[in-house]
């Protein structure tokens, strides 16, 4: 009899639930659902291009859908499949992406009364409404908790749980009243299937309150109410209605229900773990272990790694990193987030908007065959990869995209190549923050969709970091990590590294550094770090993005 | 009975003559002429892309055509027209385009031992082959004669006289050895239809010599013996072969022989006047005098203006200047001349590489009407305008491109008012330079080809200089010059300042800045002097760039 883990994955504009062999991480059946909702499943505004919100009807149907879907494929797949064969469910999701929910963990957005009221949806993670908020709050833990905002990078952002929650209150205060609670995606998908979504017996995530909730146990959970007092009262009075504790997500949310049972033609009582984010999962499904550092890339690239915990609790100072969370992807240690705002999303905007192409992607892949012709430094460019500012190490989204070097001759794949190389140069830079604060990285994994779109962009990697880079063998990180988590949750390996030996492979493609390029790429990278310091807030040229920045807004401001 | 000039352009590709009232600076009839020698009247070289030559018999047999034409045009045009009316003529040239005579004045490559040998043809201005000899006439002089290099920007350029014939001396010293003289196109063509070629009576233009062969006054004329013997000793020897005396351009070179009477239709004995050189002509064209400055804008800018003579006949210092010559444009006035190496270059590599257009003109004015809808700063973006290096104020060709603030918004049409406003700003640190040394200017004019094709980048000028432009009603300015100068010499002005009265006009058009615009200009200029100091080669970045071209050129140099 074989054991299979189902793992479900919630993107932006679709879920997917992927069921995994425990015997070998085969990847062995899936299904998909595209939100119905909005544009691509995100309702937009009109008027303000910061909304970004999601109906949670498409988190419930997309469930059963592909969960049952999923099956299906299974049974067709496999000669003598059996649902009982499925030992453990997870959940991975998009986040922060917090909803309010009734006194029975019931969306507002279900409520009748609601459904023409935005803010009773789901807050999706790029909703942008809430940057007054954000910066308020910024400002407040630094006054006042600078330990908490130390845990995030030293900025808390418009698309985190607080924010968004404050700008609720602030705009919508009648949706903000009726939430019995706020939760977050990841404990919404696990609560319905469990039947647990009752918001004061509902688990909380440790990954999602950690990172966008500013929970620690270091400072008894939540954020104290005098602090949220001083931002609102209404949000020191919400903190009763949230969670105390929040859970690994090695832990068991709940099982199964008859009546999800009944729609999913999973077994009753199979176990569900605790939620995960998608690119904490994506993490596992890399590898992440102490020294293994994954980037996971796709439009923006976050990256991931845990370290050991220190013996008073309190976590290192990384300069530059957005969220170090204990538990968050291996039991016992702290994992430690980083991330470059824009990767693919530079390219694509290179293609569609710079070099005006309209198939993006024949036009990444025919000047992707050039560029990657190129020798180092041939095309005499250095860019910045600031195009939607820099999460680390500056943690300055008011920093932009630059280019320099260009000349007469200079051609779109010199520029596609320079812009590659830039995201390269950012990541070498994000590493060598990590390793100086005395966590050496001995293994890279470049996971997401990324990599196998352009296997020259990884070798470019490969030599620009001048170490080898693995690449993950599954395309859907996000589902096979929550596979693998729930599965450790389920009891069926004894630990996240021990399932990993068994379910995480790497491609046989190797990405091993040239030395004649590393070479010449160890100079441009001195170079880099020059222009970058230089264009840092406290550099010689720290203003120069700021006033083009301010400059913009208020034109636009004055001719809105 | 009316009185007409006739000025005669020879540019890069074609000459043109073009008659002009000298009642009014009517352009009344012109004909052109285009080169019938390799691409675009240019001999290159499939292995080595510095070469640019041009074959001699381009320029006499452009000398026929295009005189005798534009006097059939005004015979056509002009009811009673008699070429008994045509009371001057003047040419206007590229330089320094040198090449090798014999005795009697005639190209080399005229002769048939000559023919094949590309060292024996004109070395246009554009050719880049001697930039090793350019260097080091570049060190010499600054170790020996300062004063030399000094009156030229610092900087001896590849481009010019010396440096190409050292060259010829080093690749092909057959040609160098059979060349009775050299002699610089503007020279050689007034040679031609005055029969004054042999060179040992040939008058030599100061505007060529003075900008290009080092040619003052002050040390003697030419570049002493010493001195030259010191980078070869054949060049020691040659200089007694060239010319110890230059001629202003309102001196008269010879009168029309009969032979080329017969040839073009005009009278003998029509008084010609001492060649120009295209830039300075066209300055004359754009009404230059104390306190003007011109821009002749094209694919690069030549910006020109004349200040009085010191006391002391030592050339005040202006940082930047890439040329100061005595006698140029104004007689008494010593001309001072800077300049943008790429300006209309830069938005057709624009259009042309990096946008992927096929047509770049008409990517240009469907861009250009987006780019004019922006307020100034709505972009966010600020750039260098250094595609082809910076010739003023930092004379220093290893300098690149660059585009700061983009962001995945960015599109076309913000570049290219980037790219605008970039040599705008390139063009304001000029101006505030020879300000700064103490020459107001209170006129500022652009001519040239570019201004009319596109007024919404002259209104961008307008605004970033603060001031308003001026644009010469002539889009033949080299021509006019020509016309103009000429006539003074013939005696029908009594001056360059009367006949400019008389002959030169400015387009209806205003270009007035718009106080809310130059507002915010000035806050981006200052952005602008911050990174264009930062990356000079002094500044904090100084290395960047020039790091960035050694490791081209040497990655180049080994995949050769």
């Amino acid at each position: 009899m074989s054991r299979y883990s189902l793992g479900i994955d919630y993107g932006t504009s679709s879920c997917r639930s992927v069921l995994v062999d425990l015997e070998n991480g085969d990847e062995v059946a899936e299904a998909v659902y595209l939100y119905q909702s909005g544009e691509a499943g995100i309702i937009v505004s009109a008027t303000d291009a910061n909304v970004a919100r999601q109906d949670p009807r498409d988190y419930v149907e997309g469930l059963r859908l592909t969960v049952s879907g999923a099956l299906s494929a299974a049974a067709t797949a496999i000669e003598g499949f059996l649902p009982s064969e499925v030992v453990s469910v997870g959940f991975a999701t998009t986040g922060s992406t917090p909803l309010p929910v009734d006194e029975s963990g019931e969306p507002l957005a279900f409520n009748p009364e609601f459904t023409d009221r935005p803010a009773a949806y789901a807050w999706l993670w790029k909703d942008h409404t809430a940057h007054a908020e954000a910066r308020a709050i910024t400002e407040a833990a630094r006054l006042l908790r600078p330990e908490m905002i130390d845990a995030c990078g030293g900025t808390y952002s418009a698309e985190w749980f607080w924010a968004k929650i404050w700008h609720c209150l602030a705009t919508d205060p009648e949706v903000f009243a009726a939430a019995a609670s706020w939760v977050e995606l990841c404990d919404f998908v696990a609560g319905v299937i469990t039947g647990t979504s009752r918001p004061d017996v509902l688990k909380r995530s440790v990954t999602a309150a950690g990172h966008k909730a500013l929970y620690s146990d270091r400072w008894g959970g939540l954020p104290d109410t005098e602090f949220l007092a001083g931002l609102a009262p209404e949000l020191a009075e919400l903190r009763g209605r949230l969670y105390d504790r929040a859970y690994p997500t090695t832990d068991i949310a709940g099982y199964v229900t008859p009546a999800w049972a009944e729609l999913t033609g999973l077994e009753v009582g199979i176990p569900v773990a605790v939620g995960h984010f998608d690119a904490h999962a994506a993490g596992v499904a890399g590898g992440v272990r102490t020294g293994t550092f994954v980037k996971v890339m796709g439009t923006s690239t976050c990256d991931v790694t845990v370290i050991d915990e220190t013996e008073s609790g309190v976590p290192p100072i990384i300069p530059g990193m957005c969220g170090m969370v204990s538990d968050s992807m291996v039991p016992g240690k702290l994992s430690i987030e980083a991330g470059q705002s824009a990767v693919g999303d530079i390219f694509n905007w290179f293609a569609d908007k710079l070099a005006g192409r309209s198939d993006i992607s024949a036009a990444l892949s025919e000047l992707g065959i050039l560029a990657e012709a190129l020798q180092p430094g041939e095309h005499g460019l250095l860019a910045l990869d600031w195009f939607n500012g820099n999460r680390s190490v500056l943690v300055d989204q008011r920093l932009s995209g630059t280019i320099i070097g260009m000349t007469l001759h200079t051609e779109q794949h010199h520029v596609l190549k320079a812009l590659v190389e830039a995201t390269a140069f950012g990541a070498r830079r994000i590493i060598q923050s990590i390793e100086d604060a005395g966590a050496p990285l001995d293994r890279i994994v470049a996971a997401g969709g990324l990599p196998s779109h352009a296997p020259w962009m990884i070798q470019t990697y490969a030599d620009i970091l001048g170490r080898e880079v693995l690449t993950a063998r599954t395309t859907q990180g996000s589902a096979l990590g929550a596979a693998i988590v729930s599965a450790v949750a389920a009891g069926e390996f004894a630990s996240i590294e021990a399932a990993q030996d068994v379910l995480v492979h790497f491609s046989d493609l190797e990405y091993r550094p040239d030395p004649a390029k590393v070479e010449v790429y160890d100079r441009l990278y001195e170079e880099f770090v020059s222009v970058h310091d230089a264009f840092a807030a406290n550099g010689p040229l720290g203003q120069v993005m700021k006033t083009l920045l301010d400059v913009r807004d208020s034109t636009l401001a004055a001719t809105a």
